[in-house]
């Protein structure tokens, strides 16, 4: 195969640049993927060939697919191939309403199941304590998740909840079912305002073992605390979502905004 | 020093737990500096202090502190020792309104400054034009900034504008002065909606140098495009935020969300 044969692949390096020439490359493949003319699923060149058509080393194809493999790009498989990779999943609640991540990835037409790691009741160490406004040693319900969409691991989720407010918590079964509509159910309990701190991390061994990705790899990390109507806390949980399969949405109106809803 | 002169440090290592040696470590060093034991600025004891307070090998200590460096929860300074971190930037209009990283910092007290690392008018390419809506090949001034706060760079942003709507931009001084202001003044154009896609990366060698970080840091990104009243692009721009400085917040309300405006 000649490079004209994949029409709109720019295969020119430029070795004066300042950016790398893994860099260059990335974006190269990653205009193919973005104008559409690469699709998902689609298998693309593999390392060889691009060594060939771009005039670079093994290591610079690596390095630009490995990229590409964080941001969710192209999926590497051993022995088969590089793959354009579906499109990730967006969620637009979490961080603009307060629907949970079940109803959130209800609304995208998927079935979201859960992994309980954990589901016990600890007393609360001081950041807990401070996140739910209760004493320290108080106790709380402890509830470590791995969530799932289409058999894939998408996030991590650790939850506190006084155990007080919820005490039939301990015993429910979550694997198919949104904590916040068991609390509603069971506890009567709604939530009512949330707050969301969003950062980036890297996926230790622990957490990458369990999210089937490599060690070292980007997570985004939600940390928050949702409120009930009386603005009591409800829960403290933080989440690590696989970034390259979710990510977050956000829209905002400077009209809204001004009459001053957009920052309760 | 024993173990019993640092107050309230939990020091016991359970080695039958599945949770690995150095998270432990870390949740241990992590309490401190939550509860307020150790305060920014702070000196935390020395790696061969860590491993016999612990316990454990120095590879242990060595983990348990770039993920907590990584985090932005303390500094490493060679030579000089491990400090507790001054708390994050938070940066809660990016989210949440409409005001940019300029208007965020000021509001915050701080004093944002840009290195202006590219000014160019440049031929749109697929992603570029897909985004402002433009045809490929347009025009458009791409500009790369990278901006600073208390002589630290904390993000990374590149900015493409149709070229159009706003000439007088390629020339203009954006080295004290945020882009917004100048749009506003200069062309009459005021940003009216917003788009935010929010999601974590790790720091190529490029990046990496630029920001001051090591090469695989976590950084946060944030792809956004503003438009006008009329609904037409005006920005598109990906910002490469340092995770162990910056944060994302995002206050979210059941009651104004029920009156349908936190969809917009």
């Amino acid at each position: 195969m000649t490079i004209d044969e994949i029409p709109g692949l720019r295969t020119e390096i430029n070795r004066r640049s300042a950016l790398p020439l893994y860099m260059q490359m990335k974006q190269a493949l990653m205009e193919q993927i973005e104008s559409g003319s690469w699709k998902p699923g689609e298998r693309i060149p593999g390392d060889v060939e691009l060594c060939k058509l771009f005039g670079v080393s093994r290591t610079v194809v690596r390095q630009a697919l490995k990229d590409m493999a964080y941001e969710g790009l192209v999926m590497r498989e051993k022995g088969r191939g590089t793959f354009v990779a579906e499109p990730k999943i967006s969620s637009k609640s979490l961080v603009h309403s307060l629907a949970g991540f079940y109803e959130d990835m209800v609304e995208h037409g998927l079935e979201p199941v859960a992994d309980v790691l954990e589901q016990a009741m600890i007393p609360a160490t001081a950041k807990i304590a401070d996140r739910l406004d209760i004493e320290v040693m108080t106790p709380v319900i402890k509830l470590v998740r791995l969530r799932y969409v289409q058999e894939e691991p998408i996030v991590l989720v650790t939850s506190y909840l006084p155990y007080d407010i919820c005490r039939a918590l301990v015993n429910a079964d979550l694997t198919h079912q949104s904590l916040y509509a068991f609390l509603e159910t069971k506890c009567g309990l709604q939530v009512a305002s949330g707050y969301r701190k969003i950062d980036a991390v890297v996926a230790n061994e622990y957490e990458a073992k369990l999210l089937r990705i490599e060690v070292g790899a980007p997570l985004l990390r939600l940390d928050s605390v949702s409120y009930l109507k009386d603005g009591s806390p409800l829960e403290y949980f933080h989440g690590l979502f696989r970034s390259d399969r979710a990510y977050f949405e956000v829209e905002i109106d400077r009209i809204r905004e001004a009459r001053g809803e957009s920052s309760v």
